[in-house]
C-alpha cells in the first residue's frame, strides 16, 4: 500500500533478457510444444499417434516437432513395420528429458489449482512405485514452503542493463 | 528401432486435455505472461517499472496483466505517491506464488542448457542465504536423477478418451 516499491534493486538493474527462464521459454514457451514434449516423455512417439492423442493439426505438429528437433530436445529414429516403408519416430534427447522437472512443476500446480472435485488427472510414479513430486530445496537442506521468501541475486552470467539506475522513479 | 511403440498404454487411453500441464499452460503458457509473473515475483510491481524492465509494449502488458488478474494469479493494490493521483501496483496472489517451482524449474533448465560460458545469469537464494533448486523426490524419499524412469498413471480425475483402444495401430 505504501509509496515505496519493493522491487529488489539488484533484480531491477539486471537485463531482463539475460535470464534462464526467458531463454527456456524461447524454445518451449509455446503451449503445443510443451504438450508434444509431454506426450513424447510419456512414450507417444509416432506422428500419427501424436496427432491422434493430442488432437493437433498435422501441419502444426510438423512445425512443433521441427522446433523441438532444432533445439536438440528431440531426435528422430527410423522404424519399419513389416511390409511397410521406413518411418520415423520421435524420442526425447537427454536435454529434452532434463525438462521433466518443468513438466512436473506445471503438473503439480495444475493438480492443486485446476483439478476440480475429482482430483488429479494423472499421477507420476517413480520406478519404486511411489508418486513423484518437485520440491524447492536449498543447498543447506531446507525444504521450502510456498510462503518462504527467496531473493534473486546476479549470477556470473548476469548482464547489467544499459542505463540501469537512471530512469526508474 | 523396433516396430513396437513404447507408449504407455494407460497414458495413450487418457484424454490428452484432462491434464494438469495443459490446464496450467492455458493460463501461463504464453511467454510474456510467465515473464511478467517472474518480474512480479521479483518485486517489480508497477506498470511503468514492468514496461521499463521487460521492454514490453504497454498494450501487451495491459493484456497480460489482465489475464493474470482474471486467473487469480495477480491482484492489484492502490498506492499513492505524494502529490500524485492514486495508481495500482500488481502483486502475486498465493496462487501466483505457487507457480514459483515452475519458474525455478525453467530457470534450472536454462542455467544448464542456455547459460553459455559465463554461467547462470541469476541465483535464487533462500532466506538462509543458500541457493535454491528444485528436486524430483518420490514419496519414499528417493531423489530422482534425470535418467531415473517414471510412469504416468491415471489419477482420480482422469478422463478416458472417447474411442480409446480402437484406432491406435
Amino acid at each position: 500500500m505504501g509509496a515505496v516499491s519493493t522491487a529488489d534493486p539488484a533484480w531491477r538493474e539486471l537485463d531482463s533478457g539475460a535470464c534462464s527462464i526467458a531463454r527456456t521459454l524461447a524454445v518451449i514457451g509455446e503451449p503445443w510444444t510443451v504438450l508434444v514434449l509431454r506426450d513424447l516423455l510419456n512414450g507417444v512417439r509416432r506422428f500419427d499417434e501424436l496427432v491422434d492423442h493430442l488432437g493437433i493439426a498435422r501441419n502444426v505438429l510438423t512445425r512443433r516437432l521441427a522446433t523441438l528437433v532444432d533445439a536438440g530436445l528431440v531426435e528422430t529414429r527410423e522404424y519399419r513395420e513389416p511390409g511397410r516403408r521406413a518411418r520415423h519416430e520421435y524420442r526425447p534427447t537427454p536435454a529434452g528429458r532434463d525438462l521433466r522437472p518443468v513438466l512436473l512443476a506445471l503438473m503439480a500446480y495444475g493438480d492443486r489449482h485446476h483439478a476440480g472435485p475429482d482430483g488429479p488427472p494423472a499421477v507420476v510414479e517413480h520406478d519404486c512405485g511411489a508418486p513423484v513430486e518437485v520440491r524447492e530445496v536449498c543447498a543447506e537442506g531446507h525444504v521450502l514452503t510456498p510462503t518462504d521468501r527467496v531473493r534473486t541475486r546476479p549470477g556470473p552470467g548476469s548482464r547489467r542493463r544499459v542505463g540501469a539506475g537512471g530512469s526508474a522513479g
